[in-house]
């Protein structure tokens, strides 16, 4: 007895329960249910999964390493430096090829400092690059005199400076060799175009349109694409994001994953204030002379900084994402019957009359013969208790 | 003929099906399933929504461009390297300002070396900065004994720092410009206040509270905020992480984005232990006598590593997160009903009459006469199986 | 009167509405719909939950800190430079223990370059290093002669590397400090094995397997985990990324969380070309004589660029990552059922009386006196409209 129980139960688990419906013949909210469902499709599929890639999984963290490499060479001749001849060693600083370089446009040299004392005109509100020996002309330190200060002598000039002195830095070109990975889909890939012509790599430019994908680019046609003038921002420095943007579809294929160059100026403020534009460091090249004393060469070197940038996107098809972008849409189909429900029951004439037939009326009956509720005694049931 | 059916079709495309409900007056699990319902709601709109901002769309992938320019001015008197006037220019390494940077607090100089034999005493377990010349004093060459070695000589002098020689090192602050960008919504924003009173720039000092924006620190109020006093750190170096955070709500409005600074010190190991502590290397400076002798000077540079560290996310309404939300919140719901009914079927002492009322028994008819199942005949089929 | 209404209003807010189901006793539907429910089932325990833990919140914005530190010794005989002794402080570019570094393993040194004019020949397709004098030996600028150049003399040697002259700088270690932070779970960690036995970070080396969490690296053992032979890479330079991956199950427990390393040879494209293999750069340095004129060593210096990028994922329970996941597999489980439907209504022969059962057709009745449908009569309207 006990088994046939339990084989019962088993067998009524391969019993298939199905939602009842009922179907009502009223055109307009037919018509707005499909509507509805016509729209969430449409977006379904046209935004969830055309546009956003509703069913790929992404990966955005991106692994990057750079090397750049610039070539170029410059002559320069001032009063207190005599002529010089820049290289890429000189100019670039620091000059192993890293992600962020310095490109020195202009510079002022203080050759011959010794440690010592000298006079300097005080400034106002700013950090004094020299230790007070006390002695000043001006009646209290307050005052905007002159004083004489222990530290690195002569002091360097005060001067604005006219125009870059590398002036042909605008035609240095910087090699930029990228290579990234992509973790979760083990992915990787350079920025250097493959191709079987090697001379390509040597004579290519890039240029946006005609050599997108020369990693070569000329420094002048960085600042133009940022939006400036090479000369303007050669005076008094500058710096650049060079952006190198990785969007790619791995399931359209390898081969159609390519950098994208974005340029932008960094240190201009949106609302134009000059006080954060311009960019200049000080370094120092020391000496001694044949008595074992020190003396040091402090250049101020104004220039264009290079922060080369990497950020991407690779997307894949995956089932995780599709499921759940699959199945949020159905279940907003849902969520459009339970609204044309409320219309109907709420909005339209007859929808009491539709409300009494969607909804059956239950009740405990109070003595249970046999376990099954008689249909047409539930009816009337509910005329009783309505 | 074919045409009418064809337009039955289609006419009956419209039909507005609606799932049947039965409503059962029992008060309990009634007000169970309101009771869950609302639960489910709140936690939605509470959780997912006001909390954790369910309806954004997040941008994780921020790119950062970081400047930075150390202010003030030391001075030293040491045995070996006589009176020394330390500017930014000698301190900070490398100069030019970059996200990652080293200021020295300490160092010990070992001036004029020149390559040859000098005698060292040797040490276990470590790596020698020597050329062994074979000859050794003790007995053999793993004995603790003196040994001649060839190499920059004289060797350097083993010494514990006794305090940071850069004592006022202190007071020197560091101006960090940030600039950020969000691609995915292509929003920018630098952390360098924007004033129209230009001196603000000049004068300011970070303080918790009182200026949070101002983009200049003091290295001691730096230490302070990580937890560490200065002059401790300074003696024997240490590295310190500035975190600088983006967290923006951009459907608040772009001008509420402003960065949070937060100071860690990194070289200090969770159990305490000294080894990893402390932060040190060495740099030379190359001359050359009339002779054309090479001969150097090397320092052991003790100091603070700076490791500016921008984090940022930016959130943004978008319909795909906020549907993706209230689809699952509607499923919720709908298992909510679930529970419900086990609890109706399973726990309700009438629940047998009220799984006959919600699970009508289907059987297919031997002949299908007209194609209509008449719903008392079903229930008469139900009474004759069970 | 109104107020009973508003009370009856409120009384029905606890009535309990479920949806009604017809059972079928159709073994192969029912068994297809509980393979499809196990499936689905199996799918979101297996893959969603055991596999990818979707229960799990991530956070992929990791924070690091690198310092590293290189120890060894090497010595050099050239005819050039004569015997140097090379330490960190010379081969590590830059010294401070950075996350990007170079190593060099081969140079050339040109020493005592002065300013002046001097004679080389012309190679096409280069970047001259020199400024034209204009004097040409050849018949024309672009032939392949002698021309007099003004810049450094003696220009530097051309020459193809042969072997390493640092040979043994495949026994220097590398000594790879990180500290990492997972803003999300405020969980910070770093890579140095926490030991109560000190000597054994003195002691250690890096081994797949044998010592995968000790922090000190040999650098022949890096080339050779990278695929590469470290004397082959060493004479022309190559670039290594060392990525340190922490892939942290919080639930696991902190000290679950390890790193991973991985050593990739990054110059190399994958077509093999030669063109980006190798990796030098030129630096300086500048002496004066005792007449105040300038002249410089020239190195061109070849060697292994690390790289060391730090990537990684930490997951930890959350709920609504978990609810997501849920409620779209109950949906799925609901798609389940429509499937089971569509099989049941066009596939099996007796579909069309199911259909019947399953959508009641209702019509509005023209007079509505009592608001209750009766359900017998809803089926006779059904058999006249059919």
């Amino acid at each position: 007895m006990a088994g046939s129980f339990y084989k019962g139960c088993f067998l009524s688990m391969f019993d298939y329960k199905t939602k009842t419906f009922i179907v009502t013949k009223n055109k307009r909210v037919g018509v707005l249910y499909r509507l509805i469902q016509l729209s969430i499709i449409g977006y379904i599929i046209g935004w969830v999964f055309l546009s956003e890639k509703g069913y790929q999984e992404t990966d955005e963290a991106i692994q990057s390493s750079i090397i750049t490499k610039l070539k170029g060479v410059s002559m320069t001749n001032t009063t207190e430096s005599g002529v010089l001849v820049w290289g890429p060693e000189d100019y670039v600083i620091p000059p192993q090829g890293e992600a962020v370089l310095f490109v020195v446009t202009n510079f002022l040299e203080t050759p011959n400092q010794k440690l010592g004392h000298c006079a300097e005109v005080r400034r106002q509100n700013t950090g004094s690059f020299r230790i007070m020996s006390g002695r000043c002309l001006g009646k209290d330190e307050n005052s905007t005199g002159t004083c004489e200060v222990y530290g690195w002598c002569p002091i360097e000039r005060k001067s604005e400076p006219q125009g870059p002195l590398l002036s042909n830095a605008e035609n240095f070109t910087i090699y930029i060799k990228n290579f990234i990975h992509f973790p979760k889909f083990t992915f990787s890939k350079s920025n250097v175009f493959e191709t079987t012509d090697n001379s390509y790599l040597r004579k290519c430019r890039f240029e946006e349109g005609l050599h997108p994908y020369c990693p070569i680019f000329r420094l002048g046609d960085i600042t133009r694409l940022a939006g400036y003038n090479f000369q303007d921002m050669a005076t008094f420095g500058g710096s650049i994001g060079i952006m190198i943007e990785w969007y790619c579809d791995l399931d359209k294929g390898n081969s159609n994953c390519h950098p994208q160059y974005r340029f932008t100026r960094m240190d201009v403020s949106i609302t134009k204030q000059t006080i954060a534009e311009g960019f200049n460091f000080r370094h120092t090249r020391y000496f001694k002379n044949a008595a074992g004393e020190s003396y040091r060469s402090l250049f101020k070197v104004y220039g264009i900084r290079f922060n080369i940038m990497v950020h991407g996107k690779a997307g894949k098809f995956s089932i995780i994402p599709t499921i759940v972008n699959v199945a949020s849409g159905m279940t907003l189909i849902g969520g459009g019957a339970l609204f044309c429900d409320m219309v109907l029951l709420y909005l339209m004439k007859k929808g009491d009359s539709y409300r009494e037939r969607k909804f059956q009326r239950f009740k405990m009956k109070k003595s249970e013969d046999n376990g099954v509720e008689d249909r047409k005694g539930a009816t009337e049931h509910d005329n009783l208790t309505s």
